[in-house]
């Protein structure tokens, strides 16, 4: 945590204080506390000090964990076991006891806290800019360093998933004369991948990218394996058999168990021949990658790398947001976000996006999508550094494997 | 998802709606929805239907997807990609089209789009009963089979986990003669448990429980493999070395990633010759479990059965909240609690816990701890029957392993 950087975003607050009411599962929270309780508590951030109020079975894990200055237990306010409003009252109290008449409280903090807290006379503003969000976009260089880790498991699931796929068969090839030894007997159409003689699925592929990242000490949150007309849909995780000659998006983003940062990187894959429409795509697409991050460094916004990708697009006639707000083909989302706790965070590489800062931690992902072609997406991970960006992105762009 | 009974939590708000502003990763949502969006989107109930409102990028799988009784796009309400303000009055008309002027929030729904509909003259109430929560704590067949199903993989990863430690070396033990060959030569203590030479670690097991659940189709979320003094703690997941003759708590709650339902149980296992308390600690949590499981039935209250447990270990002398609200050692937590799209929800086995229906679904998971001695915990999941109940744990409880 960049301390500096967060007493910073919170000192002109209107308020007393801040108050988060969240678990670990709140990168907020995570990141103001350093504690991973897994239910709600309270933390608190005032006069320049950060408060933590757990319960009883916490406590101890918490005074050695949590970063924070300072660490309460709810029996500390007599608190034991009790009901709504008597949680509420305590809160109040603990509130109070640091001085604070007045809190701000993220907008996705708890209305039921924020209103409970106005009852007992609390004031409650919504911090609509979300600061403590905007102070975690710059990271410190231990952060970059626990991103970077990840990565590293990221390639290794990448690798796993392009070793399985660029080694698979291909139903209805080398059928022999009499047809017999035809694996696409039976219910296997031809062109179906296959992997031991089975249909390779993409949730097989799913399975074995999330066990490489077992393996290497990161937890995972939802992979996309989504191949043709699937991979047209960016949200599509993707499901049932792969084909060749169809692209293959594969779009990872795993957490570190131990620190608890995110990575994320996208490659396309193709076994067999690629239409000349989607070797096009590909192409324009990794120029699209080179132009965004030539344009990062700090100083420029995110709006101005998200225009040069879509420049290379709009240039080559492909829709984009900017040319057809109501286009469902072409480059249909952002050319990026920022990593951290969360792996969509601060700042937006979009229009609208905000000025890139050294030590800012971004995707760049351009891509094409069209159900009548398929899919194309290459994304990498890079730090915004003072001289420009370091892409710690060690994974190859190759479309056609295997 | 029980309609009729989630029509009649709903009857009797004093408001014109009920809504909802979270990702699939809130129960509530991913329940009256029906829809796994990874983004926050906004769920309305009003005059009995369900309506759900997506971005553009989602539309199409919601409308596949969604349980809802429709489902609307932010373009239908002239919204494209504005700020904050845009998107708060899209908010605000999503609402006032079903005739709505007032909606409740559950407790821990968003402070900031509370606020921002007030600010719009929407008025907005706490549901501090947390209704939909409630709704969701009586489960359908249907959501019964989900969960016995996660229950299932839990116990394959039950198995491998138990196979690891039953099937490992003590350092220490079979010294040949001239000593050469101790593994416990070097950094290894005596009495550590070795696993192809190298010490057996709570962080191997639990990568072996992962690996299992997500060749089973689930997810995970944290799992417990705690050992000796870390095992009375029961919040502490387990790092380091496992020991021969130390009681080793195996905690492992899965979530289903099609269903997305969680199962949940606990085994405590050890290698060696456990001592003499550590052997009556176990029988009397195995009586405790039995005890608790006879006093589950309908009209029965989770206070009932949390009484049950607690009597068992009173009369052994040993301390629990209820004889002393302050101990740090003995049966420090509840007897169980709910389980289905959250691994914790309602009802509570504890003080105060509710009446028991039939379609709760609950674990019973008495335990004793104490840093001087360890921590043993047996959990097992259940269904409340009209009868009784109907236990579909499968599992074996044993203590002495390997």
């Amino acid at each position: 945590m960049n301390r500096a950087r967060l007493d910073d975003r919170l000192a002109d607050l209107e308020t007393d204080g801040y108050l988060i009411d969240a678990s670990q599962d709140d990168a907020n929270q995570l990141y103001l506390s350093g504690f991973t309780g897994p239910d709600p508590f309270l933390t608190l951030y005032a006069d320049g000090e950060i408060h933590v109020l757990v319960g009883g079975l916490e406590y101890g894990r918490a005074k050695k964990e949590a970063t924070a200055d300072a660490v309460e237990r709810h029996a500390d306010y007599d608190y034991e076991y009790g009901g709504r409003e008597e949680r509420n009252d305590m809160y109040a109290a603990f509130v109070r006891d640091k001085g604070v008449e007045s809190v701000s409280m993220p907008p996705r903090g708890p209305v039921g806290t924020a209103d409970a807290l106005r009852e007992r006379g609390v004031e409650v503003a919504v911090d609509a800019d979300d600061r403590i969000r905007e102070a975690r976009a710059v990271k410190t260089d231990e952060e970059v360093d626990a991103i970077r880790e990840a990565q590293r498991a990221n390639e290794a699931a990448m690798r796993a998933a392009e070793e399985l796929i660029a080694g698979a068969d291909v139903a209805g090839e080398d059928v022999p004369a009499d047809g017999e030894d035809d694996p696409a007997d039976g219910e296997i159409e031809p062109g179906t991948l296959l992997h031991d003689g089975e249909p390779l699925t993409s949730e097989r592929v799913t399975e074995e990218i999330e066990v490489t990242l077992l393996r290497h000490g990161c937890a995972l949150d939802q992979t996309i394996v989504a191949g043709g007309a699937q991979a047209a849909d960016p949200h599509d995780r993707g499901s049932g058999a792969l084909r060749a000659n169809e692209a293959i998006i594969i779009d990872i983003f795993p957490r570190s168990k131990a620190t608890k940062y995110n990575a994320d990187m996208t490659r396309t894959f193709c076994v067999g021949e690629p239409s000349e429409r989607l070797r096009e795509w590909y192409d324009l697409t990794e120029r699209a990658l080179d132009a965004a991050l030539d344009a990062v460094e700090p100083g420029a916004t995110g709006e101005d790398v998200h225009a040069a990708a879509c420049e290379v697009y709009e240039d080559a006639g492909e829709p984009t947001f900017r040319t057809d707000p109501e286009t469902e083909t072409g480059f249909i989302h952002s050319t990026g976000h920022g990593v951290g706790l969360d792996v969509h965070e601060s700042p937006r590489l979009a229009s609208g996006g905000e000025e890139l800062e050294p030590g800012h931690v971004i995707t760049v992902e351009p891509g094409l999508y069209d159900p009548d072609v398929g899919g194309v997406r290459i994304e990498d991970i890079a730090v915004v550094t003072e001289e420009g960006y370091e892409n710690f992105t060690e994974y190859p762009i190759e479309f056609v494997v295997g």
